[in-house]
Order: structure tokens, then sequence, then C-alpha cells
């Protein structure tokens, strides 16, 4: 396969991807399904005048590298990152702008729930680092439900440079810390929010912490001390998404 | 393997059973580490005076089933369930009864994810139904990071009698669908609470749903249109912990 050319699977992200923006070459189907979402692909597919080719299961775990497609995968270009740039000036424009900021998440896993958390909450984009972290990859698409193709997500060479750029902005920027003394749920989440999230062993590095207006963190009840990356984003967006909520009423 | 023994992997499944409750047996290891993790781990097998053996990698891995197990194994008794009326009996006892069931979660990271965030956020326990539904796997624990071993958890054969068992017991039961129109926020989680997360693809069953008081939501912001399993509900059970906190100021 050329490097303009990359292979996604499972119906969730196909789907997105057809819908989206990115270029589609071929939609490949193993076997003959029931569900109703495959349906609403062919008839994507006949719209966007994509080929469809049938395979047997063998070929695309082949193809994807993987049993996880569900029959179903598709060629297309690359995945388009955002521009960080862009990607500021289009959240500054909307009224509750909150963007969140990975720093060394490298399970796809974590990447693609974060990915899918932070579109659910709204958020107008996701940032990771180019080296150290997982990009968005197949496994992160399928991973992230196809979220992928629907939030803007921009790599950056330097995250703390990011911030910078952030705060120049106008942005206030929290980072999750379990160590932390301050709760997510003493702050005032209102105004242009970034939310820093850690990878899965060390948390934020040292730098990029130093980067941040405020280090705050999920009030551990118990005698475990930390909750999976993935889980810590989706609580800190959704409690930006229930102030937010709350102070329309 | 003998059906009185399992095998557990990974640095903190490992050292949680190690603390825990059930009788261990050996200990494998394979090579050194640099992790402070291991020498306290070494330290507590000499404590329970539990054999330390060598292994390489490879036969590590044919052990374990997978690759994941960080060059640490220990073989074990199978994993304690506990009673179901005792752990509602247990809870009742306690100041804030928080209780977790899962419906249908087939995915043995959400479950091990689900148990990791229910001991995070203080739960008294985790209710999992017999039949298609995972249990407590060596994978479960590894996902957990060891939760399984510090929270109770039980198996019922009936989850729509356990909803009415723990109704009669005074808990107000919660049932997470993401069509409801009322949303986990504007409910008062004071009392003691029992929060019912469906599986990943269909959600919660409609008998258990029946059996629920309320039917909640956690409002989605963006057009993609559900959280991971996991995730939403890390973000219900730290609902009911930011509740509780903010009345006690």
């Amino acid at each position: 396969m050329s490097k303009q050319e990359e292979i996604i699977y499972g119906l969730n992200p196909v789907i997105e991807a057809m819908r989206g923006t990115r270029q589609v070459y071929e939609l490949y189907v193993a076997g003959t399904s029931a569900d109703k979402r495959m349906e609403r692909l062919l008839k994507l597919a006949a719209e966007r005048k994509v080929p469809v080719r049938q395979r047997d299961k063998q070929d695309l775990s082949r193809l994807c590298g993987t049993d996880h497609h569900q029959g179903i995968a598709l060629k297309v270009e690359p995945y388009h990152y955002v521009d960080f740039e862009d990607l500021i000036e289009k959240a500054k424009s909307e009224p509750d702008p909150l963007i969140l900021l990975l720093d060394s998440v490298q399970d796809p896993h974590n990447l693609g729930a974060l990915i899918r958390s932070a579109a659910c909450a709204g958020a107008h984009g996701v940032v990771i680092p180019k080296d150290r972290a997982a990009g968005v990859t197949a496994a992160v698409d399928k991973a992230s439900a196809g979220a992928t193709e629907t939030i803007a997500v921009a790599q950056v060479t330097n995250l703390s440079q990011a911030l910078e750029a952030l705060k120049a902005a106008g942005f206030w920027i929290y980072g999750a810390d379990g160590s932390a003394r301050g709760t997510i749920y003493q702050q005032n989440l209102s105004g242009p929010v970034a939310l820093v999230i850690g990878g899965e062993g060390g948390g934020i590095r040292p730098l990029v912490r130093k980067g941040c207006d405020e280090i705050v963190s999920i009030p551990m009840q118990g005698g475990v001390n930390s909750l999976n990356a993935s889980v810590a984003g989706g609580i800190m967006l959704f409690e930006v998404v229930r102030q937010r909520l709350s102070s329309k009423k």
C-alpha cells in the first residue's frame, strides 16, 4: 500500500469515514450482515461511487492486521490532522471553547476512547504530541467508534509551546494529576478551557505540568489510587459539560 | 492446572493479590526489573512465604496466555466472589452506600476499568450477571490494575431479582441509557444509590431497565452519540462522589 493510502476497519469507523472528508477508494466486505448499519453503509458507498469488493474474512484480517474488523474495511487517504493554529482560531470563535490535550498517551484504545469522549463532550479539538505518543491509526479510529472523523485532531512538536499559544489565546489550562490537592470540582470551568491529561504510566511530564495554570485531581475515595487515563479524561471533560449546562439554567 | 488454581499476571494485579485474601501458591518472575514495585512484591512474597521461581519470558507468556504479563505471574486460588446478600448487608452498614451493577458487559477491559472506577469512587461492591457477561478473569484483574482484589464483586443469576432485593434494602436505582431525557446531573444522588450500566452494544436489557427507579443519561454535546461503557460508568460514579463531597461542605 502506498503512503497515500491507509486501511480503516469496523462498522462505525468506516461509516464515519464515508461521511467524512477523507478521500475513500475501495470498500471491502466479508460475507453478509443483518446489522442495519450495513445497509446505511452500502447506500453511502453507492452515493460516493465507492467500489465494493467481496473478500473472505481471512483476507480482511490480513489487510487490517487484526480480527476486529467486523467484516468491513475501507481503503482511504491518510488521516487529516488539522493545523494547531487553525484549531485554536476555530475554537475561539465558539461560545464555550474546550480543548483536550494529551501528554504521552501511548495506548491506542485509551487514545481512541479519549477522542470519543472529547467528541461526546462537544470539545472543539484534541491535541497530541508528534513524538512518544500514539497517532491516529486504524486501531485508534476503531476505539473512537469513528469519532476521529468528526472532531479535529492536531499533532504538535512541542506540547509546552502549544500551552503557551493557548494561554495567549485566552485559554485557562487545567492539568490532571492524582496528587494535586485541589480537585476539578472546586474549579470554575467557565470561559475557554484546555484540559491536559497524562499518559498511562507517568502522568503529565514535569515541563508540561509547569505550563498549566492549575493542577487538579479527581478525588479518590478508595484504596486503589488511580483511574484509567481514558476514564479520568471522560470525568474531567464531563465536569466541564455539567458546569456549563448548570450555568445556563 | 486444577480448578482450584488460576494464574494472574502483571505487577499491580499480582501485588494486590499478594496483599489480598486469596491463597497464593507460587510467584513466577522473568528477568529482573528496575521497577520499585518489584522490590515491594518480593518483600511481600517473603513475608507470605511464597516460593519465587525464575522463568523465561516465553514460558510466562504460555502460562498467562498473553504477552502482557510484565514478567510477573502468580499462581493463586480462584477469584473469591462475595455473596450478594452479604454485599447488600455490608453496604447498608456504611454511611453512603453505593453499588455498581453491570448488565451484559462482555469486554474484559471494560469490566476491569469499571471495577477499577468503582473502587476509586469508594463504591461498596460491583454486581455482575453469571450468564452472558464477562467474569473476573486474569485479563479483568489486569485491566482493573488489581482493584478486583480490593472491592467486593458478586455474581448473580438474575439481575432483575437483584434490583428488587436492592430496592427492598432501601436503594434507589439509576439505570444509564443514552436516550433518557433526564440527565444524571438533575438527580439528587444522596442516600443509598445503585447504578446500572449496560454492555458495549445494546445497553441495559428491557427487563433490567424496567426494574430501575429512574433512567438517566449523560447529556451528549456532539455528533457522536455514545460514550465507551467504562467511561460512562466512571462519569456516573464520580457524579455521585461529587454530589456527596459538595453536600459535606
